[in-house]
């Protein structure tokens, strides 16, 4: 195990974060929000020292349309959890919340219990400007999590765009979340979620929404049993369950053990983290190699024209992106 | 419109192009193959020639499995089409045909028929290490085959890894042929393909497979239902066709013009080309920034070890990527 040098800041902030102090924790995730440079170098060094202490815990990402639950939901299962005896720490990626400062922060009043225990921990999705950068800072906040030693990392996102792409990429589980209402309901995801899910849960199973909830759990089950699983351990489970009234939360716990159980067995989490951490390096290349390109002087100047032309039929893209290019890429 | 210099080679080669000769067409669709420098730059001259002329034909895409009857469709299909007097270009994406030269070629034993017609022009997958640039060079294949006065272009890809998505990036109605056998079949689609899909036609359905054909359409159509239709004046449409019987075909076309007609008037077609336009234009940056970015000498140096650190867990994803993108962007 590697020593933290705690004569540095980082070092000291690695410390409390380490023992698993709840401010050292706060104080190192505003850290690596930071956009200053040099707070950057100090992630760096931070997260280095934390690293190798991370990774301990079950990664679950939850998605789902505004109204759906998702709240009520965190607040039902992070007390189950809670109660278990595990720590549950809850983070968001929201691009569109740059304004409010963050959708989950003004949900505390919806997770109130949990956001009132000991053992939770709750933090705003950051703001930023590219989905990129939201979602390097959550999934680095992840890590922060895990080494303070929380062993169950909810990550949730309201269904904007990418969003439930970028959170199924640094998660071990995706789950779903749906309205009772029937197939209907699927019109209103976007393209591609389903096949995300690793398990689909339709909420609000409670009163008199119990038969259309059942109708709506048999469609998505036909459903996913047309699409292909992501993994060959582990075939989408379709649940049901009431966040309001706390039904069916501990039969969803029990189907996420086993997922976990079957994929640790068969290597496929360490691989897919592996994987995922390695993607995640080169997203960042690429994501700074275009704002460099769009952000040089030259490429700025000529960009606009270019890109009409090619809008407009005069200019083949690939023509265009060559002369561009040949202003960025000059040798030097 | 522009008039052409034909004083220059490239010159000459777009008066062919817009003579319709299928020569001059064949050495301009070499000339945009070619990798050569020289030759790139003689190709975005061309382009520029004939780009004021493209844009007049319906693009269609066309995948499934191997097996389904993609070439035997297509026979059936484009000999329909140049009997009703149509001009027909077919054009293939296949990364993974870099060795054979291109799957179509050898194909051309089942499009007998259709690769003897003088209103038919085949032309195989061009080789290429990237999707991109195999992509890049049949979307600018596609321009020429317009220029040269093909009103309906086909482009056919197997469903090798992404290819389905780089196809229906370059087209205006992406069909996707399916086997008879139900619901099962599916599973061998991959992840996302079926939501590309403008139309689904379930081939085969002749003799025995009649009832099988059926069953499979109904199902098709149950979980189309369930999807987002990517516009909102066209639902994706379910038809059965035998391409080997030659039955099913006109309705086939029939339900494309209606397509055609819808996404002309909600001016959806030209819209959605000048975004594939520009997406193309920024997929060329982005391809040619990393390749640049990794030929660079110090990254090439230094890379293989930072993204060991990153799998192997010891360095956090956004720190060897900064120090990475330090090698290659330094300032000039
Ligand atoms: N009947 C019923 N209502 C529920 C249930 N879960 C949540 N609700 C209600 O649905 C509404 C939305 O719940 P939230 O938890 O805020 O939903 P959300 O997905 O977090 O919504 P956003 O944060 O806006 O994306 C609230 O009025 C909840 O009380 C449930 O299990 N049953
Ligand atoms: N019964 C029946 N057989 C068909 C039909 N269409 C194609 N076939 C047969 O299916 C087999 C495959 O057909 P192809 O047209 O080569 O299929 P493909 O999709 O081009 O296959 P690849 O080029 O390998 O990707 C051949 O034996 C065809 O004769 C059809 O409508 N009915
Ligand atoms: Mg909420
Ligand atoms: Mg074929």
């Amino acid at each position: 195990m590697k020593k933290v040098n705690s004569k540095t800041t980082s070092g000291r902030m690695a410390e409390g974060v380490l023992a698993g102090e709840r401010r050292a924790l706060a104080r190192a995730i505003t850290l690596i929000e930071s956009t200053r440079r040099d707070h950057r170098s100090e992630a760096d060094v931070l997260l280095e020292q934390i690293l190798p202490h991370s990774g301990k815990s079950i990664r679950i990402g939850i998605s789902g349309v505004p109204g759906v639950g998702k709240s009520t939901f965190i607040e039902a299962f992070g007390m189950h959890l809670i109660k278990a005896g595990h720590r549950v720490a809850v983070l968001a990626i929201d691009p569109s919340s740059q304004r409010t400062g963050g959708s989950i922060l003004g949900d505390k009043t919806r997770m109130e219990l949990l956001s009132r225990q000991q053992s939770a921990f709750i933090r705003p999705s950051p703001a930023g400007k590219t989905l990129g950068g939201v979602a390097r800072r959550t999934r680095e906040a992840m890590l922060l999590c895990e080494a303070a030693g929380f062993d169950v990392i909810l990550v949730e996102t309201v269904g904007v765009g990418q969003s439930e792409t970028a959170v199924s990429e640094m998660v071990d589980m995706f789950l779903l979340l749906l309205l009772p209402g029937g197939g209907d309901e699927l019109q209103g995801i976007k393209k591609g979620i389903m096949e995300l899910a690793d398990m689909v849960v339709v909420n609000k199973a409670d009163g008199d929404l119990i038969p259309a909830a059942n109708r709506a759990a048999a469609e998505y089950h036909a459903a996913l049993g047309l699409m292909r699983p992501s993994s060959p351990n582990w075939k989408p489970a379709v649940k049901k369950c009431s966040a309001l009234q706390e039904e069916g939360i501990a039969e969803i716990w029990e189907a996420i053990g086993r997922f976990r159980e079957k994929l640790w067995e068969s290597g496929e989490i360490p691989q897919k983290r592996a994987q995922q951490a390695k993607a995640w390096m080169w997203n960042e290349i690429r994501e700074t190699l275009v704002i460099a390109f769009r952000e040089d002087p030259q490429v700025a100047a000529a960009l606009h024209q270019m890109e009409s032309g090619v809008i407009e039929g005069q200019l083949a893209p690939a023509s265009a992106a060559n002369r561009l290019l040949n202003l960025f890429l000059k040798p030097s």
